[in-house]
């Protein structure tokens, strides 16, 4: 079933789809009245049938809900800025798999270096590559994309979560060796490295702050395929995939 | 260290490389008499120094040698002709990650129907794609990429595996179920659908053919994502990732 995303949750057991989205259900699914489509509202799914259907705006009555199924795992990924479009590959990749926020993280190997205004425009695509992602694979909530941060400020959100792991090709643990068991309810900060790694003091400041340093084995990743694969199997070990 | 692939052996411990190769080496990378390299051949990696170096040829001594860092899973991805151009990035993914073999298979539900003559057209391409990637990643070999296949080839060479194994969005066990064992050496062939996933009838060709059907979630993985995450958990769970 087609699935959209809301804002805000039924009013009167009716919702509105507004926008370019309403132009999409009426132009290009060619959706008509009675026809029925999912609502995703903040990690609940509501099954509407349509009510009323123009080109800016469907109205729908919501016929049911359930809970949408999200990782119980709460992924936040923390990406270096990688060179050209790889940011992308990386948060079509992490929607589709169940990161709940993506962070670019500017480190000191980091090739690409942007302003925070040349990020403000290309920030408006990569919420539109979430959006997408997250409608097509059914997700609960669309992912946050944040404004890019140093690493000092990345550290310091991963220290208030319940787990921070750091990839590291130089060596580290496991991933099976974190503790991760089936259906728990955790937060967790995954932090992955630009084309060039981290520089040893930046191993150093993540380890003092009590992230654990995670190796993902003797094949050298490339920077968008490490947090791909470390999602994977994080959500696996979460029991979620 | 700057890494290249040899079809032969050392004869009296020297190797050579020719081709795009070498002049990559002499002019690309800049490398000069008595710089170092390594040179892998069949899951063997020499370290050499350079003996004698020109554009076309570069001249080697193999100073040692080790076993590559290969997986013990020896793992063929079966994936179905994906629409563009979504295969040259499961090919440089899945050899990044560790896979062995790619063969492409043409099932009811590809959009994409290729002739033969189309896809020798494409190969080479795909085939440096792998090169390239292996290269990068370190890899002991360069994954072989086969002519396409009919599914029922592909089902029938599944069957001489160890494990064989088809991603199924309608449902299936978990890889965790599979009963692989950290270290284990074991065949394994990984079965992937196309955008329009597999019908009724092929799922059933499989299942009756003792391929496992493994589900990847609720979450709905595009068909260049899910062998991703497939072939990343299949490592883990093999304690190679």
């Amino acid at each position: 079933m087609p699935r959209f995303f809301s804002d805000h949750p039924p009013i009167d057991g009716e919702l509105r789809i507004t926008g370019d989205d309403a132009w999409h259900i009426a132009r290009s699914l060619r959706l008509r009245l009675n026809d029925r489509l999912t609502v995703c509202c903040n990690r609940v799914d509501y099954s509407c049938t349509i009510l009323s259907i123009s080109d800016s705006e469907i109205r729908l009555r919501a016929e049911s809900s359930s809970m949408s199924k999200e990782p119980s795992l709460r992924l936040t990924l923390y990406a270096a800025l990688p060179k050209k479009d790889k940011l992308e590959l990386v948060i079509m990749k992490a929607t589709e798999l169940g990161a709940e926020r993506i962070v670019p993280v500017l480190t000191e190997f980091c090739a690409l270096r942007l302003t925070g205004e040349q990020f403000a425009k290309k920030k408006q695509r990569l919420e539109r590559i979430a959006y997408e992602a997250a409608k097509q694979s059914g997700r609960g909530i669309i992912p946050q994309i944040s404004d890019i941060i140093s690493l000092d400020e990345a550290v310091s959100e991963m220290r208030s979560m319940d787990l921070g792991i750091m990839l590291y090709e130089k060596g580290g643990v496991s991933l099976g060796s974190l503790g991760l068991a089936p259906g728990e309810e955790k937060s967790v900060g995954l932090l992955v490295g630009p084309e060039g790694g981290f520089s040893e003091r930046e191993a150093r400041l993540c380890q003092e702050n009590g992230i654990k340093t995670v190796w993902l084995g003797p094949r050298i990743l490339r920077c968008e395929t490490a947090p791909i694969a470390a999602i994977s199997i994080l959500l696996f070990l979460n029991n979620d995939m």
